[in-house]
């Protein structure tokens, strides 16, 4: 009897774009199969999902005993195990890059969830999928919205059209989110998310991100990508055709529905753990355009992108800085995006980077970030 | 060279919706061609047409002379001829039932506006449409939604959700629905459309009529399709599969929209002149569930759908000699309701009926409603 099991690689597991999916793993014994789990610092988490799913192959970045059936592997050798047909790459930052490359390499599907992949060396990323004929499919929920959209569709598209919720601080004047407190902004209006998304949606940074990975994702030129503001986080994306209809992917916001979506597809499979849409909460929908003035991360980001080459990558390493010396109270809210502002503007981009020429920048951004804090707390203690 | 034009036939070109075709058939001129055109009361206007487009073959209800180029011949004839790629089916009422079944016969593909058509006779058409491979586009609005939505998709539809405006009435109490004017009821607050439409919108017919199309045409049954109320009429209707993701199609409410998209299926066509969409149009769109109790017609239809046979039939034919008597203000806007109640109340339904059968509900409907209404205004004048 040969078995139709999708034999699935998850790569953060222990992150919350992890743990959902391996509930959904959970949700159907019968369809899918772990054969390699990695973690990173929450060992604890991890070692009690490779007791429950006794994966053939497990990585940790910090020490971990494993047991006698699960050999110890490189995030790469887990992604490109031959046995593997999905690698879900739920990392974050630039640790997804080289697992992602070497799952492309081996022709494998993959399910991608860490941002920075796309954003730092998207061109690199999508040639090489190209060439190997690898499938990456997006568990976002705007982009995983936009590929259902774009289903069957062959048509050019006029817009992609990304739904923002705005975050916890839309319409906040300058003087309040001066005031912001970390608290405050690891309230997400609608989504639950790890610490570091949610503040980045919160200056729509993440918005910003999501910018540059459907840019390459979809090949849409940025003058065709439009960000609106949608509070409530039903409608998760649109796409204009060029006939001028346009059609939105909706759901109750829970990952688990665009994580069900990469991991089924081409299927759709009905999953009685997912909470049903009540039609009731459409109730009101609204949308308003957004001022980039009111969001100067999301203004970076679209120039980032923009101007690319190492750009991006400079970008997302000193948005990791600023966000984490926010979280630490080290810099205001407001102070994350003059951070990033001042960081691009010492950089002088490398165009068509090749990948180690894009880590170098990243680790460039990251000093410079510090050195930029340290130099203005300095001047601020004078 | 081979030419690549689709020619088209356009049956009832001188309605709304068969002006409208021929609108965008002008806008494309090296894309169709107008092989058959047919008109009824308006001979002025299908001359104007007939002499504009130079068809092959027309057909008029009433005398006209034709171009020497131009062959007089019947509907059926025109939407079998073996030149012709896509019959138009634009006609309204019983009409378009054999000049469908004409099409379907011959294997053509079938832009069907007609509603009645696979109300009157869902199952007869679809099953010929079947064992032909002839295919049927809608261009409703909401079914084209919904069959946008669908486009490249496998899954188990969990439900269609067709949207309503609710017409100019909604949240109307009977008294004031009693006093309703006929000039009052043709004002349609999203679509223009000609007049039997715009009163079967205020009424929610047209509503209930969509319901039992859409459970045609998309074999999908009457308990997984609701009717949401959705005044601004920019989401045209939605679907839910199987996983609990939804699609919803969006336009700016334009009828030349899903007719284009019929026509050009499966492309997309670029058309200047058509609206172009206002993001700030999505500004707030508003839904509410739907109080059956309060559209009599919405329910009567959805009971006739679910009782099948001849009852859809009766429940056409009522209505149209109902929506005629209030016209002529021989009736009051709830009067339209009770006279289809009244006459489907009578009717001795037959199941799995044959054409000729459906046809003579269709006429026994029609003079019952009218006795109804005679012996109604006789009572009330002693």
């Amino acid at each position: 009897m040969s078995t139709t099991f999708k034999k699935l690689a998850v790569l953060g597991s222990t992150g919350s774009i992890g743990q959902q999916t391996l509930d959904i793993i959970k949700d159907f014994p019968g369809k899918f199969r772990i054969l390699g789990l990695s973690g990173g610092k929450n060992t604890s988490l991890l070692a009690e999902q490779i007791s429950q799913f006794q994966p053939k192959l497990a990585y940790s970045s910090t020490k971990l005993s494993l047991p006698d059936k699960t050999k110890f592997s490189s995030m790469e050798e887990i992604a490109s195990h031959p046995d593997v047909d999905i690698v879900i790459i739920a990392t974050s930052g630039k640790t997804g890059l080289a697992p992602t490359l070497a799952a492309i390499r081996s022709g494998k599907k993959i399910a991608l969830a860490n941002k920075e992949v796309l954003v730092m060396a998207g061109e690199i990323i999508m040639a090489e999928a190209k060439y190997h004929q690898a499938q990456i499919m997006p568990i976002d929920s705007e982009h995983s919205a936009i590929w259902q959209c774009l289903r069957g569709e062959k048509a050019e598209v006029a817009r992609l059209i990304l739904t923002a919720s705005g975050g916890p601080f839309y319409h906040y004047s300058p003087t309040q989110l001066a005031k912001v407190t970390v608290e405050e902004a690891l309230q997400h209006p609608t989504w639950e998310m790890g610490r570091k998304v949610t503040i980045d949606s919160a200056t729509l940074m993440n918005k910003g991100l999501e910018l540059i990975e459907a840019h390459w994702l979809f090949s849409v030129p940025f003058k065709k990508i439009e960000v609106i503001i949608h509070p409530q986080s039903i409608i998760h994306s649109m796409v204009e055709f060029a006939d001028g209809s346009l059609k939105a992917q909706l759901s109750t916001p829970d990952m688990r529905f665009p994580i069900q979506y990469a991991l089924s597809y081409p299927e759709r499979l009905t999953n009685p753990s997912l909470p049903h849409f009540d039609l009731a909460r459409l109730n009101s929908l609204t949308f308003e355009t957004i001022d980039y003035s009111m969001f100067p991360c999301l203004q970076l980001a679209l120039d980032a992108g923009k101007k690319g080459g190492t750009y991006p990558s400079v970008l997302c390493a000193a948005d990791e800085i600023a966000v984490e010396l926010f979280l630490k109270q080290r810099i205001n809210f407001p102070g994350i995006a003059e951070i990033i502002a001042h960081t691009i503007s010492l950089h002088r981009g490398i165009a068509k980077p090749t990948l180690d020429e894009i880590l170098a920048a990243d680790d460039w951004a990251r000093d410079t970030a510090i050195k930029i804090t340290e130099k203005a707390n300095l001047c601020s203690k004078q």
